[in-house]
């Protein structure tokens, strides 16, 4: 690993060591969905605090494929951290029984990812821990996330990160080739694609990406006018919810 | 009503309008507990937007009295709003049987708060609709809320607004008396009060918070040192979660 790299990862570790010791929290929680986002963020959990103190849950649906679980496992056991396999389908069952409830993956995609955010929070607040968010900068941006569910976490230590710099990152900090070699999913359908979803690839995407950050968020192109238009949609996602309170 | 409050109130409308207007949204999904916040936000939405675009849900567990249940309904009725009562004890349920469970009333509180969430939120996503939030100026900094439970939401009309703000504002919009005169309760457990939870009248808390407001969060005296550490204590529960992306 070069310095440079070695330095920027070093400032991830920093932030999660302080932001555990001034909570006084004993410990986190961390959701390991098979995928690259959430292996490089318990990397950083584990290189911080030592892989006895993260705590990993992979919380399955009846459409998690065995390899992602069987990935999630050998990860979490290279880092010596804890992991615990868990179905959430008994808590989506009796939400289908719910009056008014009508099935659409969609809308049953943003009760998975936030029953999923309940029971990292149950875990992390029987024992005084912390949830560690996954998100990166693309997705971030993007609002390819559900609110109060996969963004819904205590701290965000790859944030920064587009989703190009994860992959390659990913390699020099020694994640498994099948995690590296998938494609990239939320999980929330069979067959789900993230870059099927969107209609662009993540290389398109972060290079129109740091072409409007740097360009004062001013389009020229057809790959950033939509790039543009998917990020003002999801403001309302990063922004506090509209208020007329004014601290002074 | 006065001209002062008049205005006052009117800009609360202003801002629900601007909300709905600007996403697009085709109505409000709010949670009507039965208690004095989410009534006088329910009247908000209703006299922004009309009750025939306004949908109160009524969360029940097994400990939600049936009085609540009741003036919540003579609530909505009165405003002319839609309104439907749901028990989410099928969803505790499932909880219950997760691995690691542990029966505790406030981890139990929690995934009450959460579930609401979840629910509201899936009424809203399904037409389209905005979650109001019924957070208050006192409760909200005194963190006396569930972290992305009942504090998450898409906007968050009453925020401004003191507790002992919003028992003034309640008769002057015509809020049932049975709805003003009980005790305040997130409904959690059993006989749970606000006042006694926290250990300091509202009245008490609000003149410390007050006073610590416009004395730059410098305390004065022991009541105001102790919501000063309530605050404090719940910093995290306001603020974006710790990361390190800096947009340019």
């Amino acid at each position: 690993m070069d310095t440079d790299h070695g330095c920027f990862l070093g400032k991830i570790e920093q932030m999660i060591r302080y932001v555990i010791w001034s909570s006084g929290a004993t410990g986190i929680v961390i959701g390991i969905s098979g995928g690259i986002d959430s292996a490089v963020s318990a990397v950083m959990c584990c290189r911080a605090l030592g892989g006895e103190r993260v705590y990993g849950y992979t919380l399955t649906t009846s459409i998690t494929r065995d390899e992602d679980i069987h990935d999630a496992a050998d990860l979490c056991r290279s880092l010596g951290m804890h992991h615990q396999v868990m179905s959430i389908e008994p808590v989506l069952s009796s939400y289908r029984q719910m009056p008014g409830y009508v099935e659409d993956p969609y809308l049953l995609g943003n009760i998975m990812a936030r029953t999923r955010m309940v029971i990292l929070y149950y875990h992390a607040n029987r024992e005084h821990r912390l949830v560690c968010g996954t998100s990166n900068r693309t997705e971030y941006l993007l609002g390819y996330c559900t609110k109060f569910g996969d963004n819904a976490a205590d701290f965000q230590p790859i944030l920064h990160l587009y989703k190009t710099e994860i992959f390659k990152y990913a390699h020099e900090l020694g994640i498994p080739e099948p995690i590296i070699n998938k494609t990239p999913s939320a999980g929330l359908w069979a067959g789900q694609s993230d870059e099927a979803d969107i209609g662009l690839t993540y290389s398109e995407i972060d290079m129109a990406l740091k072409a409007l950050e740097t360009n004062s968020w001013v389009s020229t192109n057809l790959v950033e006018e939509k790039v543009l238009s998917l990020v003002k949609r999801s403001s309302h996602k990063r922004a506090n919810p509209p208020n007329l309170l004014a601290l002074h």
